[in-house]
This record gives structure tokens, C-alpha cells and sequence, in this order.
């Protein structure tokens, strides 16, 4: 099951509003996040400004591509669990409950980077999502995102 | 023991591009983290822009937060470790190995936000630090960084 817009550009509009992902915040970074079947991608580019120690991307940044892709991969999945097709209201919206991220190497600014998430567990409320991100095809990230569904 | 400048503004200037707290980013957050004897304090005011969901903070940013005051309070943990001033040379530079963030409660966004870290362990390279996020004088976000000392 995939659907032609990015989960983000479902939200309704007052949950369309977050620096990282709302399409309607026009300072944000907006992430998008596809649903490709067992696997929620994830493609950024950082500005040149995202810079940790020079000529590398800064942990901040990659761990809000984390957050929001993890809580837009939550959304994706708990309406694939409802037997529904993405996209179709309601869209759940999920928060952070804990956010975890493993910086394993540097990751170069230069690349495009790709995070690839993948559902762990699905109870009730709570979605737990990993997440593997790639700079160049090299993984250097990992994380882990517990998010629950606010009330529709 | 304190210092009359932030833990930030004494780092190398090539170590001072940080998108999170480089005084030379004018882009970036530039996160300010207060040596205060056994505390380091940090306070920030996010942006209007910086929503999450209408009137909260959004936890990319917490997070971002959090990122840059555990390594700024870890340099200066190293120094006063060593008995020089914090600012004295070599100021020791911190990357993050893994940070983990667990959200609370929903963070207000005109609220001034204070970090209050402490070093829970020093060994070798690595430190612990420990950070607790307060809005109002509530705590709504903890976490927790382990960060590495670049060599000088």
C-alpha cells in the first residue's frame, strides 16, 4: 500500500504546523515521509548551515528527522492496522513520548540522506518505530521513536 | 568555580560553527550553557516559530537542546576536571555519541525554557551528562547525552 502524497501532507491543518514536518510552517524543515510497504523513507538534504564541526551534519537535525519521521511512520502504520488507505480520515497524529538516537559515525553534510523506518510494535496508543539513517548509502545513524496517538 | 563567558563562546572558532550552539553560525540556535558549580544552566526562548502542535515546543528542538548543553557541559566538566579555568587552552570539544530524550509532558511555547545538566560520569573520553528541561519552572522533558572528546 502506498499513497501518491507524503504522510505529513495528510495532517489536518491545525497538526500541519511543526517545525520539523507541518507543511504550513514555512520557516520548518518540512519533512516528508513515504510509505513504501514495510518501510516508511525519508529523503533530506541540509542546508549548508546544518553544519556540526565543519564539513558534517548536525546531531540536532538528524535526530528531528528522527522524531518526525518516526511520529509520520506511527501515522502511516496505525491507519494500515485500521485496514484503511493512508491518507483517509481520520489521519492519526502521534507525539514523541521518548526520542533515542545512536550517532555511530559522522554523517558528511554534502550527502542526501535517506532514513528508512520500519515498524517494531503497534499496542493500543503507542507505536514504537526504528529508524536507520544513510548518508551515501553508509549507515550512520540509528534511533528509536515511542510515540502515542493524540486523540482523534 | 564559573566563568564570565558561556561554555560556547570559548570554543576554537573551527569548532564554533555548530548549527546548535556556534557563536559563528548565524543561522544556528546558539545555545549558551552556564558553568554554575555543580550545574550547568542554559536558557532559551524558542521562536514562534518552533511549534510543534498549536501553542507546545516542538521536541526536535528539545532535543536540540538538550544535544548542545550535555557537550558544552561536558567540555567544561573535562576542564574543571583537569583544575584549569573553563575557558583556559585547550578547550575541549565534545561530540554526541548517543542522546536520549524522554518527553514528559508538552512543552509551552512562550515559556523561557531552562536546562539544568550534571555530570554523571567522566571516563576517559566519554562523558554522561544528565538534563533536565523546566518551562515554567516545570519539568516536562529529561535526557540524557553520552559524549566523546575530540582529540585536542
Amino acid at each position: 500500500m502506498t499513497a501518491p502524497l507524503a504522510i505529513q501532507d495528510y495532517y489536518p491543518p491545525d497538526y500541519a504546523v511543526c517545525y520539523g514536518c507541518g507543511r504550513l510552517n514555512a520557516h520548518g524543515l518540512q519533512v516528508k515521509s513515504h510509505w513504501e510497504g514495510d518501510t516508511a523513507v525519508c529523503r533530506f538534504s541540509p542546508r549548508p548551515y546544518h553544519t556540526a564541526i565543519p564539513g558534517f551534519t548536525y546531531g540536532g537535525l538528524l535526530a528531528s528527522l528522527i522524531d518526525c519521521h518516526g511520529t509520520g511512520t506511527a501515522s502511516a502504520a496505525a491507519t494500515v492496522a485500521e485496514g484503511r488507505p493512508i491518507g483517509s480520515e481520520p489521519v492519526p497524529r502521534f507525539v514523541t513520548g521518548s526520542l533515542n538516537v545512536r550517532y555511530e559515525a559522522p554523517t558528511p553534510i554534502d550527502a542526501e540522506l535517506e532514513l528508512k523506518a520500519i515498524v517494531k510494535e503497534i499496542k493500543g496508543r503507542r507505536i514504537v518505530i526504528a529508524i536507520d539513517l544513510f548518508a551515501g548509502g553508509k549507515r550512520t545513524v540509528t534511533g528509536e521513536v515511542v510515540a502515542f496517538r493524540l486523540m482523534d
